[in-house]
């Protein structure tokens, strides 16, 4: 055991923080650069904004957070005034906007990535640091706007290898709920608090079931751990009228096939997907229209969502991909109208050992008040989005994370270590690198060139160039074949052959060392081509 | 005047923190990714850290602060252990490698870029936020690793466009500075805090000149504003000993020219430019050399960066790209070898009207001992840090900054705004888009078309489609060539015939709305092509 004096460090990191690996920032590169093409292509422009923003800019938004200033992270600046890490990349949006809305082109389409930060207690898969995608449209008060982001989310999805049928883009509005909470009489300004709760409850649809929402509504809801989370304190009646809302989108195929427009439609050959939705569309749309007569609110909301669905529709994204669903709500205060939400619908194990859904990877709607505790004055907004781990984690249970083909280097090894012998080493890997060919020199104790060769096998570099003084005096270099025999052997049904035709190890002139090289590295990609294709 | 609520919020950032433009961005992300790419050439594979770590693993390492805790953003969690932002790249990297030294492979070379925090007095140009991009290699005690870094630096100028002999990597050793304080009797423990200073003194060298940095070794030194910086205190012997290390690598091209080695070689016929280069090596290790003499630790730093000399001069690059420089010192206490700069020697004014070489961009240096603070055991590790904010105004300054070319979206205008009209303006921007063209529907209120048509021309669209009623009935669309006639006919010498080939406006069969489209684009960047041209 080794001594371990007693003033020494220890090297540890913050609970809730992480360090990324070399595959997973790859990774996420590859998965953000590809989202970033959509938004592009769909008009939108970068704009970022820095950690910090003073807290009183931030507001208090969190969800989940009834405490003033807790879930952020906030320091006093030398000037007495609070700042705080942002916790999400919405609120410093309305405050970029609204501190430039004299330069700003109206409409304004643009989008960031960045971390974002939350002081809350960490658990398993909650980090307290993590990357959010947001895109963002400023200055449009139509819900076409609306309508353009929920195609920009499915057109994600599918940039991202997500095929048609394993995602849903489900659209609601904020005004449809508002008009439910007014006809059980949670409306006005003095029951906001109530309709938060309320609003919450509905959003752990996904994880409690309507059970456990119906629990939320009234008196509270105990988990498994005996933590009592307390309700939103509605009677029985009030709690049905919500739970109906909820199940207005949960039609099952048989209800949709027994609506007459779709027998009728059946006897001439049968339902197309877009069919098939559009009938759905309009039972749900009937649902709204039994639940909220009564409110102006409620119905405004329902045309909102009828023009999102035609608007849609016409664009050819009423195919399964869009839908109205009254069951999303989204945890944050600020929504005023439409609320969207991306669904990942195929199955996964969590880690009770359930088979679930995997469930929303980003959402997003419309927050036209925000700017407007800025500038006084209306600027409509609506925007979403992504949870770029949450994501991640969904394309690699898809296997839809690119294997990102990065090449270990070539490693030119150390035979001797006189300066003469090490500049004649460090020669040849900068001609490799000059020739655009990843190398490196061995940078460790050279004197045991064992070690140098395991180096090489763990960090899965394709060759080892060798040189020692024979071979320097006659301007020779050894390559040594690292992938041969060893990765590819198992796939590879005639062995001898392959073996006979891949020598381990060659004898070159210094002077052909990067066209040999070159040769050495074409045959391992043919042969990992070969493999692939076996 | 409009009137102003009383209640209303002001939208401001925190002092010392920016908000980044959509052009400098791309900027950004295009000069990370050529930077990358030379990394990754060299054999180096990303690693990351999060914004926090625990304030102890930090340390005390941020220069030009003498007061504990001072310059750090820090925050107590809930367990009461204090954390804090990181302010630079290294002391995460040592406590990453530290807490996984079990399972890291050494030598590890490894880069990230990212942002760090100062807790600072923020000032013009002096941010509070801003991005490091950092390579280094853990577990390599030579100085062939320093060496290679000094070689990547020069590289990685090279690869951002900055021409040979506008930049020049400086290399220097703290031990060679060490060797000197004991000389002048600053050896030993006790002394670290004022060969501390003395060390900081130096560093100003570029910006106070030979007589500020005296000052600053002696008693003090009083600045233009009055404020008056403590010196360390040095008698004059021990000054004039500094002032001449300084000015060991202060060698005129005449001097060089005179070296009798120089004189022969010109007899036969001229000097090349790494001869000029060795010679001036030879002269600045004869400086050492009279200097240090009475220095074992001094000697073994000369004699460490004769062998970081005779390794870049076998690779190719001892011919003005990496030079040994005792002037360089780096602020940062936990350097304890070799230590290197990159400086760009092209002119600049400064805030000040004055004429100015641009300057340092970056560096480094060995920090044998940041890793052993946790291990207990001696890690050696060599890095540096690029100031991704400097070089870009750098690369602004020298016009290398790619023009990124992102065209502005096609505009798909809004002539009516019912349901039925709007589907079908959707349809087209999807359709454009599915065609991999960047397009938008316009966002804002539709009914001043006039509008429509300003906001194309400030966000610079190059096309706008454009239908009506009739136009909706005939399947007809009408595209406007945004660029005609106006940004490009200065360029343009045979204006009428240019006219005549790009007309205004066109009308086109729906149905060929992404055929049409993309012929005028193409047209367009011929255009753009043909205009560079001239």
């Amino acid at each position: 055991m080794a001594k371990v004096k007693q003033d020494k460090l220890r090297a540890r990191l913050p609970r809730g923080f992480v360090d990324r690996s070399a595959a997973d920032i790859r990774a996420t590169d590859a998965m953000v650069a590809r989202i970033r093409q959509v938004y592009e292509r769909y008009g939108f422009d970068p704009v970022e904004t820095p950690a910090f923003e003073y807290t009183d800019c931030l507001g208090k938004f969190l969800p989940d957070t009834d405490r003033p200033n807790a879930g952020v992270f906030s320091v006093q600046d030398d000037d007495e005034q609070w700042m705080s890490l942002r916790y999400d990349l919405t609120a410093p949006l309305a405050r970029h906007v609204a501190e430039n809305i004299n330069e700003i082109q109206l409409p304004y389409r643009t989008y960031r990535a960045g971390w974002v930060f939350r002081n809350e207690k960490p658990g398993p898969g909650r980090f307290r640091q993590f990357m959010q995608f947001d895109a963002d449209t400023v200055g449009a008060a139509g819900v076409q706007a609306d309508a353009e982001m929920c195609m920009m989310m499915a057109d994600t999805m599918e940039a991202l290898g997500i095929a048609r049928g394993d995602y849903v883009i489900r659209v609601n509005n904020r005004k449809v709920l508002d008009g439910v909470m007014e006809a059980i009489g949670l409306g006005g300004d003095e029951n906001a608090e109530r309709r938060l709760t309320v609003l919450r409850a509905i959003d752990k649809l996904d994880k409690f079931g309507p059970e456990g929402v119906a629990l939320l509504l009234g008196e509270g809801r105990k988990d498994e751990s005996g933590d009592f989370t307390k309700g939103a304190g509605l009677n029985s009646d009030a709690i049905e009228k919500v739970i109906t809302l909820l199940d207005v989108g949960n039609i099952s195929e048989e209800v949709i096939k027994e609506h007459p427009a779709a027998q009728a439609r059946r006897a001439q050959g049968g339902m197309a997907g877009s069919e098939y939705e559009a009938h759905r569309a309009d039972l749900v749309f009937g649902g709204y229209s039994r639940l909220l007569y009564s409110s102006s609110t409620g119905l405004s909301g329902q045309a909102e969502l009828r023009t999102i669905w035609d608007l849609v529709k016409a664009a050819g994204y009423g195919d399964g991909r869009i839908r109205i669903d009254p069951s999303v709500v989204r945890g944050l205060e600020y929504y005023t109208g439409p609320v969207y939400e991306a669904e990942l619908l195929f199955d996964v194990t969590n880690e009770k050992g359930e088979v679930v859904q995997f469930g929303s990877v980003g959402g997003g709607g419309r927050y036209d008040g925000l700017i407007k505790r800025f500038t006084g004055r209306d600027v409509p907004a609506t925007g979403f989005s992504i949870g770029v781990s949450r994501l991640m984690t969904a394309l690699k249970n898809l296997g839809k994370l690119g294997d990102e083909d990065v090449l270990a280097p070539v490693l030119v090894t150390v035979m001797d270590g006189d300066t003469g012998a090490l500049g004649r080493y460090q020669q040849m890997t900068q001609t490799l690198r000059a020739a655009g060919i990843r190398a490196e020199m061995y940078q460790g104790n050279w004197k045991k060139f064992g070690n140098q060769l395991k180096y090489a096998d763990r960090r899965g570099c394709p060759l080892a160039i060798i040189q020692g003084s024979d071979e320097r005096a006659a301007g020779e270099i050894q390559i040594k074949d690292l992938i041969e025999g060893k990765r590819l052997s198992g796939e590879i049904t005639d062995n001898v052959t392959w073996r006979e035709s891949r020598p381990a190890q060659v004898t070159a002139r210094e002077a052909d060392l990067v066209e040999t090289v070159r040769a050495m590295l074409a045959a391992q990609a043919e042969d990992r081509r070969a493999a692939k294709g076996n």
